[in-house]
């Protein structure tokens, strides 16, 4: 496990390297095609990833955000290669690579980096969640406690009308948006906040499988929007992350705003 | 001017000298006494500015969050020491220090400073925007353009109802909450974002006095929530800050949410 955690480490520092190149690049040049450098940015670590899985794991699968690789194996690396697209084209540091390694729908290994400051959350499933070498925990905060805060994505999504749970929430909780969802769950893995709301898209499970282990291994609690546990070699159906404590209390709001039409 | 520029930066680099050291001492030891460690730092660079002040243009006055100095002058230094609290406890680095010295009610200098990624903005009046040494612009976006963002703070404010707000531009607009309404004025400065909505409070004017001249002076457009222009040495009424392009749009929805009771 942790010669997989090393391999996964070593990926990270790579694909760190790639988003800070862009990252300053854009902002020397005033780059205006974002879609461009993001896809190039992207397809850079994921390409990355797929060569150096076959050189060491031939044997294993990648599910990347831009391409795949041997799909028929119970060990699949999922990633996001740059989560927090959106504020990363803006210039505004909140994005983050995110890397787990799934066995059998489980993540077993997962590695988020946050390249601009340098700090790399890691997880192995039952050994708990570090930040670089120190351990790190979710708080005891709940829902209606002062500093309890909630992130939540917002747009156009498929699932719930997240304006009408931002409604309730902003009574019992401060709200942010900051446009990275990893970013926000190794918030919630450090204590800081306690709680984000993924509505995701129905697909996305690249987005939440290295932030599920890293939070749920740092005493925190992941399921989707129904209250399941997700597999991450299926679709996931967004994506309610916590430090567990109001976990049930968040789902009981979420459930009076998932759309009609959507069956569990 | 050039001189009160060169004082305003001197001040800005202390600032985030105090910032960098708290925000990191805080990570490290887990510090959770969160209010009194903002409370410490907010302190420290405002007495700072007043000594200096006090030192430098005695016959000056100082309004800041913290203290206040020398109230009859018509040359004021209004400066938020820690703009965006709430991401700086929570170790998300979107937090700056903002300084503009005001003449008769309009700044003249502004400068502010993100310490965290050590990019420094500031304008004279009249003599256009820069981060570093590098000018900077806003964009030409329009409301419904891709890549048209709007940052809005979600809390429970005495001004408007940002959540109808939201509902309408969600249909328009990329959105964010990223808890810095200078930082967010910085990236419509630089061109990133196009449009930031500012509740605040009905005082706030240290919030964006700085922010007003660096966007002015980037091209873009300041008002409060009714469109009328703001001095800096009263009280403020929400502040409207976009690329100038589509401003009279964005207030045209955020009249139809002013809250009932709130007199012009």
């Amino acid at each position: 496990m942790t010669e997989y955690l090393d391999f996964a480490k070593e990926i990270a520092l790579y694909a760190g390297k790639v988003m800070m190149e862009y990252y300053n690049k854009k902002i020397d040049l005033n780059y205006k095609n974002d879609k461009t450098v993001v896809t190039l940015v992207d397809k850079k670590i994921n390409s990355y990833l797929i060569e150096k899985v076959k050189e060491k794991y031939p044997t294993h699968a990648v599910n990347g955000e831009e391409e795949n690789y041997n799909q028929d194996s119970p060990y699949v690396w999922v990633c996001d290669p740059l989560d927090g697209t959106g504020m990363y084209v803006d210039h505004i540091p909140v994005f983050v690579f995110s890397l787990a390694l799934v066995y059998d729908g489980e993540p077993i290994v997962g590695v988020i980096y946050n390249a601009n400051e340098d700090k790399l959350y890691s997880a192995i499933k039952g050994q708990g969640a570090y930040c670089n070498s120190a351990k790190i925990h979710v708080n005891n905060k709940k829902l209606g406690d002062l500093g309890y805060k909630t992130n939540i994505e917002i747009f156009n999504n498929e699932l719930i009308d997240e304006i009408e749970i931002l409604k309730e929430l902003k009574k019992l909780s401060k709200i942010s948006s900051i446009g990275s969802v990893a970013r926000s769950c190794m918030a919630i893995a450090t204590g800081d906040f306690s709680c984000d709301i993924f509505p995701g898209t129905i697909h996305a499970n690249c987005d939440i499988a290295a932030s599920y282990l890293i939070v749920t291994e740092a005493g925190g609690k992941v399921t989707n929007i129904y209250g399941d546990n997700q597999r991450y070699d299926v679709d996931i159906k967004g994506a309610i992350i916590t430090n567990g404590i109001s976990h049930n209390q968040i789902l009981g709001i979420i459930s009076k705003y998932i759309k009609k039409g959507e069956i569990k």
